[in-house]
């Protein structure tokens, strides 16, 4: 049932994506590298979380769309950005060739540089969503992946190669790497379906675990993955002297550290007093998934 | 009076984007990079165009404040990321090491984005404006530097060295790459300071002029000013061979042609049917200036 969930959410939201992105006018040779990154298929599991926190509260689903399409966008841009030369310089993301490898730095540089500000533009000319909400989803973005989100977290995480860091280090990047962001979306989510404040300070909480569950897996699977089945070559970070989970503490420990974030994530479900069982199978997918 | 009042808006913005920027949590040396490139000390004349159109229909300052500094932001942001190497390649802006050369080109690429997202953090949670106004700022503002506006431009312009554009192309790259941004500066302070829709559509015609000439005026300085003045090489256009309006038009033709946008940027303020002899002014500033 949760497959055929995210299936129907991926395909929903790819659809809607690719009209917002055709609507532009802009030269087809720059749009061509604009849908290469956004084709890439990605699990799209930030706007489907949204999605489902949305609809623990609401279920006119028009209303979460724009700011769905927008978090992808930033998602991705982040992505781009991130593989540069200059930054984490990868060949390769979910299985094909970078933007940058695929066309040009400059266009890496520009695309990165459009979705992200086109995330603001689809979110402030939405139909959808009164000025307020509009100004709510502006505000959690725009902090989540700014100066003390997103960015901090690339700029630690740069500065962080070749260094050990200790598990709080570690922790601390990945909540501003990763974490900030997929906060954002499940506070949105819930804002936007008219949840209560304590509501949205559970479910905030149950985000911030489901990030490092989300970041645990992912540095497992670095170590443990199939490079078929991930997308990229297993042993990434370690080749490029980043600190890991799994090098931290040892494989097991980790394992056992992303178990317990698990049972913290269900806690605060339970706190939240909503039923929405769908972002407790997602939980299960974010901290088992195999790619 | 003119250089009076530029002077006095400068300092209030560069005092302004300080407790801005300082208040950020953020790591020393990142913080340092970010300073020095809203330091570097821009003439900020984009949002005293803002200011200055506010201030023809209202006099409390506070509201304009915000959507100010987030434009000096933006306009910071597109500079950082068009002095890349893989972009413009450019190691001297306002006769200084650009971002990437002092830094490196990771933390030019990060201070961009982190710029740019401020911006739009500043504006969303802005105490001086209402939720509309503020949804009214960041539309304006992601549609003029986004696919549609200032990163088609840069796209167009990547593209166009070692062409020999016509008037016409060169006049659509400028429009998009510089005037946008411009126009949206005179449109929100006009929106803000309470303008009619026909004053701000004439408003908005007067940036059009205003924003080519500013761009002839800059061709025209690239040929002719003193690199002292203007902080960067003399010529840099002609060896990287980009069409400027000088080359294909004759230095005298672009002189006249920057002198006849004038006259129409002169006659759109006139049908605003407003009193801020300013704007006139920085008219006169923006295509006379030797630097």
């Amino acid at each position: 049932m949760i497959d055929q969930y995210i299936e129907h959410k991926q395909s929903e939201l790819n659809n809607r994506m690719l009209v917002e992105l055709k609507q532009l006018n802009i030269p087809s040779s720059f749009m061509e590298a604009i849908l290469y990154s956004m084709e890439a298929g990605g699990k799209r599991l930030r706007p489907i979380l949204m999605m489902a926190t949305y609809e623990a509260f609401h279920h006119e689903p028009e209303k979460i769309v724009h700011p769905a399409l927008a978090l992808e966008m930033i998602h991705t841009y982040s992505l781009i950005h991130d593989d540069l030369p200059a930054m984490d310089d990868d060949d390769f993301r979910r299985g094909r060739e970078t933007i940058h490898k695929k066309f040009d730095e400059a266009t890496a540089i520009l695309v990165g540089d459009g979705l992200l500000t086109y995330a603001f533009q689809v979110v402030s000319t939405s139909s959808f969503l009164e000025a307020e909400e509009k100004v709510y989803t502006l505000k959690q973005f725009s902090q989540a992946s700014g100066f003390e989100g997103m960015i901090a977290g690339q700029h630690l995480d740069l500065k962080a190669e070749n260094k050990h860091l200790n598990e709080h280090e570690l922790n601390e990047i990945h909540q501003l790497k990763t974490g900030a962001l997929i906060r954002a979306a499940i506070k949105i989510g819930a804002y936007l379906g008219g949840a209560t404040p304590p509501q949205i300070e559970s479910l905030d909480d149950f985000g911030k675990y489901l990030g490092l569950v989300f970041q645990i897996q992912d540095d497992i699977l670095d170590v443990s993955g199939d490079m078929a089945v991930i997308g990229k070559p297993v042993g990434s970070d370690e080749a490029k002297n980043k600190s890991t989970y799994p090098q931290i503490l040892g494989l097991n420990e980790a394992i056992r550290m992303k178990e317990s974030y698990m049972n913290e994530a269900r806690n605060k479900y339970e706190e939240s007093k909503i039923e929405q069982p769908i972002l407790l199978e997602l939980l299960d997918i974010f901290g088992n998934r195999q790619s």
